[in-house]
């Protein structure tokens, strides 16, 4: 069934327009008739069924139970990578359940944002964390965020733990920190995991990193593109977290 | 430092020559010049440090130690997905371990691949894996392939385990399945993962697997898409087996 977020607060029983966006979707490409049902997720995150009605209105039918969510806030901190791939890992990661995904200018990041080009680009971004919320049936949209510097997202960032996925650490064999760490979280804390652009983490990163506390973990002794880590590391978290 | 596969067998103290591709890469795009080294994986999978000399000639410096590969060989067998995705799969799937990976035309792939394609496509399948195989510093190259039907895959492939990615088994809750397979699976045993293509999988396909014992796993509660599940998938063994 389609799903849908909304901007305004529902309650069982009532009626609502569609705006825009949802209403092109479900209406024109999906061909929505009255009497048709689609999901539709409120302002506070709540999921409701709602059904079509004959002016193109909405009713809201009943509230519906969802635990689509990971028990853990785990913002993605990348620094900034090529290309497309920021788009790339921001539609993946909002797949497999981060709760915001945020890039910085990394000491070796080869790509670079324009400040004039920041705006338009965080709205594309964000625009691309709804899409593939809905997709992917979450009742919640990542917030999309960039940071200038890594110490400058340390500093507006709150967590509960910090952790950096370094490449080196596989050749260390520090490989069951990260399964360690997810054993400890409780639920509802914030997990920000901190990777490297393709050109990796600078050593005066690492060293603010390591000035933070951070958990320097290892995603297994395969080397994983910049794009790829974050990934494998928002699967492991499920898997400790949700599959058990 | 750069990984090569090689087509010989080596052995330290050997003197071999680049083929094309490797000279190509090494001399003209790295500038690699005398005295430079790299990792070799030859025929047998096995790793060496190697020295380019003066006349471009490579001799084998040590044999290096490796322990890349997952314990357990997993094949993704994925229904055909749409435009590019295959691709993706195959380069993603390569960065996490897997084994092998295999499309089969499945009884909702939109997509379709000709006969007289096939060749073709397989090759630059089997070329991205061995690009991504390097990247990740594998030592094994993993095989792509096509199988017209689920039911010639599974005939033709052998496997100690067979799974299938089940979005409703994530409705049904059937969330432990996954974590409770992978510790019971032995070292080297062979793992064949289904995945649906966009369509999802038939009812007739999943008679089939039910008729080879699948186990019918849930990736967590999201949707994931198509060519997002076998990563998580991925991630889900190395985490189980590779992280703790």
């Amino acid at each position: 069934m389609q799903r849908y977020f909304i901007k305004s607060v529902l309650k069982t029983g009532d009626q609502f327009q569609l705006d825009s966006n949802v209403s092109k979707h479900w209406l024109q490409v999906m061909r929505g008739a009255a009497g048709d049902q689609a999901e539709f997720v409120d302002s506070q995150e709540a999921l409701y069924l709602g059904q079509l009605n004959d002016d193109h209105s909405v009713t809201v039918v009943k509230a519906l139970e969802s635990h689509v969510e990971l028990p853990v806030e785990v913002t993605i901190l990348s620094g900034l990578p090529k290309q497309d791939k920021a788009e790339w890992i921001v539609q993946k990661a909002t797949e497999m359940g981060a709760n915001s995904i945020c890039f910085f200018g990394a000491d070796w990041s080869v790509a670079k944002w324009q400040p004039n080009k920041l705006g338009k680009k965080l709205t594309r971004l964000q625009k691309i964390a709804q899409g593939a919320a809905e997709q992917a049936h979450r009742t919640h949209i990542p917030t999309v965020n960039y940071f200038n510097t890594l110490k400058q997202a340390i500093a507006e960032l709150s967590f509960d733990h910090l952790l950096v996925a370094y490449e080196e650490a596989a050749k260390q064999g520090e490989q069951a920190r990260l399964v360690k760490l997810l054993n400890q979280v409780k639920p509802h804390e914030r997990l920000v995991a901190v990777f490297g652009p393709e050109g990796g983490i600078s050593p005066a990163e690492m060293e603010l990193l390591a000035q933070n506390q951070a958990t320097v973990a290892g995603l297994g002794p395969r080397i994983l593109r910049t794009e790829t880590a974050p990934l494998y590391f928002l699967a492991a978290v499920s898997t400790i977290l949700e599959l058990q």
